[in-house]
């Protein structure tokens, strides 16, 4: 096993398993075929065009563009008949952007449980929570609870959360880092934005075509995190030694989690630049 | 213009403008479409295959592998061939792997001059010369030799080199530390490894599908370097929102530069992830 590995496995995915939805004439997302007959029974408001892909029943009428708030409310509708049916998780009330790029408008906003169905892109913040004992790193990593409805009893970084639409990307940080770690704002805002991470993941949700910006914090050595929220079970200071084999030769951590750490290690110097998988490391971080 | 210009830029070029040149099963190099009849007559070694490509003729010939040696020889007639012409720079005396990755066992070994020529990828390493003055971060830039044969006159990283063979990549950055910035061997090995930039560049010498690695070293306050070799005109510590902005809104510094500044500029938390650019600068430093 290797750094590499974890890389690969994230970004297998069979394109041919996914019919494109596409809005504003770009594909915004992707439905598992299978999920496409149900998903057309859920709603009036999606339906097949010509060329096999999904669209919005609305903009294949010729009646000009839809409002936004007409697709929240249709996208809204077949979330819940969908959930209802047991094929989304429960709803979560937090609405996340249908949308390509960071900060543009989105085509429409939907409830966060309904995103990887769709095969929409979700944005996350995940922290690097570091120590340095007499000049060696160490790294504060989560355990998450077992009753997490994802990933339960994996490994996780420090602090880490979906970006929903309406707060900046420092913000859910903030908010993110008191509610997981009970880090105080004045320490948290000291994180540094250091970069992000991108892989298309076909998880048993759907697919999910994500963005993880990644947040660097050093933390004095007497802080000790503290979970506010039920979401992470305990909290353990490693080794970044301990981390970096643990990343290499396990599947402990969260899928996504593995790639921020390989870009921890990357940039701070502790993987040699001759390591014949470097390079395919550094770009496998965002393909 | 934008950060992303400078990336965009770098990364023009036309894939049809280009013949393959095919070793063991791959393509390793690619010859501008308008040099390859002067190749062909500047060697018997290369031919045309049936599909067009190019490819070593003992290789089509069916009489088994040709030994590296054979190869070098033929590569080193014909490159001399193409000096003479002025259908390659001057010969450096310095040889390069012909490879795609990095440390592997190269098909053969050409003269650095030949490289772009033949759209080899080459490898090198960059320095990222920096200071903390009162907690603002400054960045030493080198302007290069007004007789320098490529990018004559523009600014530079601190220390850059391109990458021989049969050198280590921490020993061959200790020694362009010596020669270009008179930075001594001790205080050259703090540079710490970050990452890698890498992009594919149609240059007038031929296309340059080209990696660089990437280093930081942070330098005492007071240290100030001196050019040993001829080839840096002078140094200037600039702060780095300077460098930031003369990266963005000129092509002051040599193409590739612009890319490791860039790179900098997003693990040290200078460039804020809401930019609607920010996704697009991280994967576009690694294509």
């Amino acid at each position: 096993m290797s750094l590499l590995d974890r890389i690969r496995e994230i970004n297998r995915h069979d394109p041919d398993a996914f019919t494109p939805f596409v809005v504003d004439g770009r594909r915004l997302g992707a439905v598992r075929n299978d999920r496409v007959d149900p998903l057309l029974s859920a709603t009036d408001a999606i339906v097949r065009c010509g060329d096999g892909g999904l669209a919005f029943a609305a903009d294949t009428a010729g009646g000009g563009p839809q409002t936004a708030a007409a697709r929240n409310d249709a996208i809204a509708g077949a979330a819940a008949h969908l959930s209802e049916a047991g094929l989304i998780a429960r709803l979560r009330g937090e609405l996340y952007p249908a949308a390509r790029r960071f900060g543009e408008t989105p085509a429409f906003v939907v409830d966060r449980a309904a995103v990887p169905f769709l095969g929409l892109r979700a944005w996350g913040v995940h922290l690097n929570g570091y120590v340095r004992r007499n000049g060696a790193l160490h790294m504060w990593i989560g355990r998450r609870a077992k009753d997490k409805p994802t990933y339960p009893g994996r490994l996780d970084n420090m602090v880490a959360g979906g970006q929903p639409v309406g707060l900046g990307l420092m913000e859910n940080l903030v908010k993110e880092c008191a509610e997981e770690a009970d880090i105080p704002e004045a320490l948290a805002r000291r994180a540094r934005p250091v970069g992000a991470i991108t892989y298309v993941q076909q998880a048993p949700e759907g697919l999910k075509p994500d963005v993880q910006f990644c947040f660097d914090l050093e933390l004095p050595p007497g802080f000790v995190p503290r979970n506010t929220d039920g979401e992470i079970e305990s909290f353990a200071l490693w080794p970044i030694e301990r981390v970096a084999e643990t990343v290499s030769e396990t599947r402990e951590f969260k899928d996504n989690c593995n790639l921020v750490i390989v870009d921890f290690l990357i940039r701070h110097g502790l993987l040699p630049p001759d390591d014949p998988d470097y390079v395919a490391l550094v770009r496998g971080l965002h393909p």
